[in-house]
């Protein structure tokens, strides 16, 4: 068996896994704060219609319209799994490493997915525009691409602290034909309010969603559109794992150990989910690992009611959280640097399913096991999929250890291409 | 039918297709100067044992070794074809589009299929080293990533004027482990006669080869690696076309015309010459388009012995050059900017196989489609491969005029995400 399987064109799943029926105990729902009016009546006037039932459906499987499975063609559908069999030799492990290749991916990264069928949906409903938030800049980057492909428009809120630094990405963005704004902006009211005051502020992921809300709110033809956290953005993305599955049947293997990055828990959701159902459901025994930055450990946080965003326009929900106003550290993994996780995903940490492992700010470590894995694997992920491969390499060597032959799955959401500064910076390059 | 074909892994192709006995005259052979020692005969101790056997092998297909599929696997091959419908719609254009995703790699371009085999060949031969030339930084990084994989040390002398602003491609092939050098550069006796001179030098291709000759030749673990030209290097590359092929076959449609960007001549050449051996073999009508730059359009130069280096280390081949002392303008697209053309290709154009067009130095105007390209498919082209673009979107808008409804296959070799400043300078983007 070579060391890479891939799917055809027509045997890419479709239809998403939805974990919800399928959980130990019901998720909590989103809850109105005790003051002010009802953010949960307003969702209407937010979220796509479909999307926002997919937020509560009771089914367990939702079929993929067809336009999104062209849509995920186009995006170059399915993606491979990979063998890590040199890496493997190099760290000297018993133990059998898999990563599957999401950054084989239009604009480097998984967010794709999600946004393509967000566009879908939203253009089904009559939307001629988007609106988001940004903060690695990996989604603004996927909803700009999704929007070019169904002819929508698309207007992107920017953390500034990274806007300023990530040129290529931000002309990328143009290309695609996006309007971006560094956040705080003094587009929207909110961001005015604090542009004002400086308008070098560095910004945050919960304001640049405030205020992507705010400017969709204002306009009945624009809808908002968020990249992670969200139940139907983690089932979009369940098609990582789903089509993973497929590949491990392939492989005639199966995993023990199941590694990812977690930032809001998009890519880790889409990647673990399906295998999760396999716990749940059938009671197979998988650890699942998220791999973090100490600078914004949010599942080492409090599980209780907080708002996603910064000016508390969302509804609360029941999740993980460092709190909706803390101050994080700027890294090179911007993309895991937000407050709470997913609702889904709190539950499941919650319940004891999910094991997390955080990184130190420096990230010297993560990236010195990112240069192992492109000196053995030869691919150059994204700084937050970085995170994934040092958590399975760290792994992999305590099989080296204790002789077990365990088999450990990670998914590389994205490439480093955009991201080379700051390997350059972390590991001290020319 | 979606937009999209992909093959299994397990349906690669296993032989390279060899177009030499094929040709429709005798390939003129490499030839000595009339002074000087013989370069014909100091082959063998600049290249790799078995490709200088296949760079003139009679056969028509060469199997492709177990070890070297494996190497192909781990690059992610194969690679999709896609329908290009949403820029055909675009264009309002009665033809059918089709572009091969070489950008699928892992350093972003088509060079990892002949860098793997070389490096799988040169390690079977014994050697600890490889050294070669790069003036876009697509080989170089190709050679860096393949020497990693194969665990082989690897040296690069790079264009100076490419080598000073491209720094993320530098600290990609660090990464990747390789020893950099701008060329000219004071590491070698030719390279130390034009740098003592002038440390700012801002070099050649031609000198990079020289360099990397010279190197090669005085360390017995060492031999030289050629991304281009050589016969052998684009029986390599013709792993993109039959798998072009395959993919065709389930499209259930067949190109009228093939087009890719010519340099040295190795994307074009593993695109076309499949296809070119219909031609030859089963008298299929395809027309073939090199699309190429005005600042080196090699193929509209003459028809004659040159040498394929500056210094004239080279045997001379009879290929269509500007001369191997020519003088050519920096350009965003610097892959392209090569004095001569592969001898394969070079023949195929003198015997009326092959057209070219060649686009103006401001690259504006194949930028411009490169960016329509972008917003309708979705894909960051390389600036190379935007040439490809821009001759298939010409070809497109004249079969609109005609109402021609022709297939127009095209290569994209690369993925643009390390030349971003060139797409801003060159579009005036912020």
């Amino acid at each position: 068996m070579r060391d890479m399987v891939n799917l055809r064109h027509d045997e890419v799943p479709d239809r998403w896994y939805n974990i919800i029926p399928d959980l130990p105990v019901p998720l909590p729902p989103p809850m109105d704060p005790v003051e002010g009016p009802s953010r949960i009546n307003n969702l209407p006037n937010l979220l796509i219609g479909e999307c926002l039932k997919q937020e509560f459906s009771p089914e367990s499987w939702i079929d993929i319209p067809g336009g999104i499975m062209d849509l995920f063609a186009k995006a170059g559908r399915p993606r491979p799994l990979f063998r890590a069999r040199n890496l493997e030799k190099k760290l000297d492990t018993p133990a059998r490493l898999y990563y599957k290749g999401e950054f084989y991916s239009p604009t480097g990264s998984h967010k794709v997915n999600t946004a393509l069928a967000q566009c879908w949906y939203a253009k089904q409903q009559g939307f001629k525009r988007l609106t988001t938030e940004t903060g690695a800049g990996q989604w603004g980057t996927a909803l700009a691409y999704a929007a070019a492909l169904t002819g929508l428009k698309c207007t992107v809120y920017w953390v500034r602290s990274v806007f300023n630094w990530k040129k290529d990405r931000l002309s990328l963005m143009k290309l695609l034909g996006a309007d971006v704004h560094a956040s705080p902006s003094p587009v929207t009211k909110f961001g005015k309010s604090l542009y004002d005051k400086n308008p070098q502020h560095v910004g945050s992921l919960g304001i640049a969603i405030s205020e992507g809300l705010e400017d969709a709110e204002k306009d009945p033809a624009a809808t908002y559109s968020l990249g992670s956290v969200l139940n139907h953005v983690l089932m979009h993305q369940t098609i990582i794992g789903l089509e993973a599955q497929k590949q491990f049947e392939v492989f005639d293997d199966y995993p023990d150990v199941i590694i990812s990055c977690l930032g809001g828990g998009s890519n880790f959701g889409g990647f673990a989910l399906p295998f999760m159902g396999e716990v749940l459901k059938k009671g197979r025994k998988i650890r699942f690992i998220a791999a973090q930055s100490r600078v914004a450990p949010n599942l080492q946080g409090t599980y209780q009611y907080d708002f996603a965003d910064y000016a508390e326009m969302t509804p609360m929900l029941k999740m993980y959280t460092l709190g909706h106003h803390c101050d994080m550290e700027p890294i090179k993994g911007d993309g895991l640097r937000y407050h709470g996780c997913s609702p889904i995903l709190s539950l499941l940490r919650h319940e004891g399913y999910i094991d997390t492992i955080a990184y130190p700010g420096d990230e010297k470590h993560v990236f010195e096991n990112a240069r192992l894995f492109i000196q053995t694997e030869g691919w150059l992920p994204a700084p937050e999929s970085s995170y994934s491969i040092c958590a399975a390499i760290d792994e992999a060597i305590k099989c080296r250890e204790s002789g077990e032959t365990k088999v450990i799955a990670f998914n590389i959401s994205g490439h480093g291409f955009l991201d080379i500064p700051g390997f350059r910076s972390v590991l001290g390059l020319e």
